[in-house]
């Protein structure tokens, strides 16, 4: 059976990694970007460059789009209406839910069908299980094309709304940003005192991060549950513990902006009588507004 | 040589399991806890109970108090008075390095020395190198005393004032806590969608925040170095990124306030002309404080 042909359009770090598997396992592959002498190595490799959009998607069955967000990629492939009529577009630049739920609708008006993808890995482990890739949209197109989407690492479909993988890949990022707001805040707590931010990163920080990541997965079943039953700590010792965190930084002449917003959901669901159920209750102060008191 | 006799105030979990390493590693050891009958298992270990804290402070050379903080021990001990001439204190409870700094100069006055310490581990891991022992203070009694702690856990001695255990142990908290808001902030936005806390954990949040600690050695040296040099993104894009994820998760109806505050940070530093620098100069920001503008 032949492979399936595929066009990548933007050959940055990214475009190109995949371009390159998609040679390597023997697609038909078409490349384009938009200053044209980009990634020659892929040359050798047998890929077709294309001299416009239009050529490039004329070439390919699968058309993976690696352009700098998904904005950027509804620029490139809009105007080229009648012409995306049967092709299957792939997106994996970042970008948000919106962006891509208006890119779905904008190329099924054209006869397109639409795929986000949200890639959790370096180019360097494009093709291998090291890289994630969660994508939802066009079931039908989903199910045409896995097997190729599955070359380029571990998948994940999440479903047929277009804007469900840019929602897990915004989630992801906004516990990402978590993370690196506590290591900022740690850091400068610990520089007041001259300490290094490598030292205390790799004797401490790093190693108790570490452990509580396998804790996770309960934490998270506590929230599932909406129960919040307590397997590690409840909310009146954490909304103690941070207050003393936070005195401490103050004390340290560190600002504690970053954690205040935490202590506010922990005391209000300590006001709201939950001071013994788990800490996760913070939780629902987040969800609040989408259950309204009384609903 | 005879093994250093040793006192475990406070007979909880950690307490009792710090008080069952002594014994079985032949320690002389004397258990006081406020309500008697605590931790009955430690005396077919051999331990001896003590009815009153002056009665266990006299017994031992090293004093290990697992009371419910920092605080509570200084409560316990400061009534003793001349009894603590020429003892040595390790306080293992969570406090704040002020109380901890306040402990050492109250019990220096009465001939006693003082080492404060922060465990990172659980009750079930003391004794094995998978708990960590951070301490600090009296350097002559952590000379004398440095191999019986060691029985606990990995140690790491951390310098002569009493308060730097106690801020290590509470910015690696601060850490855990912006960890823990970011996972509070992902969960509460896929789940409008009626994505699983638990699913999205374990297939997407889990992993990538662990792949992230690989990254934190690195960002640590960018801080270090004071220079800030690029070698994952910098603070352009990761301004720009998480506006877009705090827009995500305003149209699912979920409130940013948990991410408002580092999206200050870097704003300030974009402002402040330093856009191509790695988005660790977020970390200026926060110490700013302590170097004001033409120092």
């Amino acid at each position: 059976m032949s492979k399936a042909s595929v066009t990548v359009l933007g050959l940055g770090r990214m475009g190109a990694a995949i371009a390159e598997v998609f040679l390597r396992n023997g697609h038909p592959t078409t490349v384009w970007n938009r200053t044209p002498d980009k990634a020659i190595h892929l040359d050798e490799l047998g890929a077709q460059r294309a001299d416009s959009v239009a050529d490039a998607v004329a070439a390919g069955e699968l058309i993976v789009t690696v352009l700098a967000d998904t904005a950027a990629a509804g620029e490139q492939l809009a105007p080229l209406g009648a012409a995306l009529n049967g092709r299957t577009v792939l997106n994996v630049a970042t970008g948000r839910p919106d962006t891509a739920r208006e890119l779905a609708d904008r190329l099924a008006e054209h006869g397109a069908r639409f795929i986000d993808g949200g890639v959790f890995g370096v180019p360097q482990t494009v093709g291998t299980p090291e890289t994630l890739l969660v994508y939802s949209g066009a079931a039908e197109a989903e199910a045409e094309f896995a097997e190729v989407i599955r070359e380029l690492g571990a998948t994940k479909y999440v479903g047929a709304d277009a804007g469900l993988a840019a929602l897990h890949d915004m989630a992801v990022l906004a516990g990402m940003y978590g993370l690196f707001g506590g290591f900022f805040q740690a850091t400068a707590m610990v520089h007041t005192e001259q300490v290094s931010a490598v030292e205390f990163t790799d004797a401490f920080l790093a190693p108790w991060l570490r452990s509580l990541l396998d804790m996770l997965p309960t934490l998270a079943a506590e929230i599932d549950s909406r129960e919040f039953p307590v397997n590690f700590s409840d909310l009146a010792v954490n909304a103690t513990g941070l207050a003393d965190i936070r005195a401490t930084s103050r004390n340290q002449g560190v600002p504690t902006d970053l954690l205040d917003p935490l202590q506010r959901l922990f005391d209000a669901e300590v006001e709201r009588g939950h001071a013994t159920a788990s800490f996760t209750r913070a939780f629902a102060e987040l969800i609040d507004a989408l259950a309204p008191a009384g609903s």
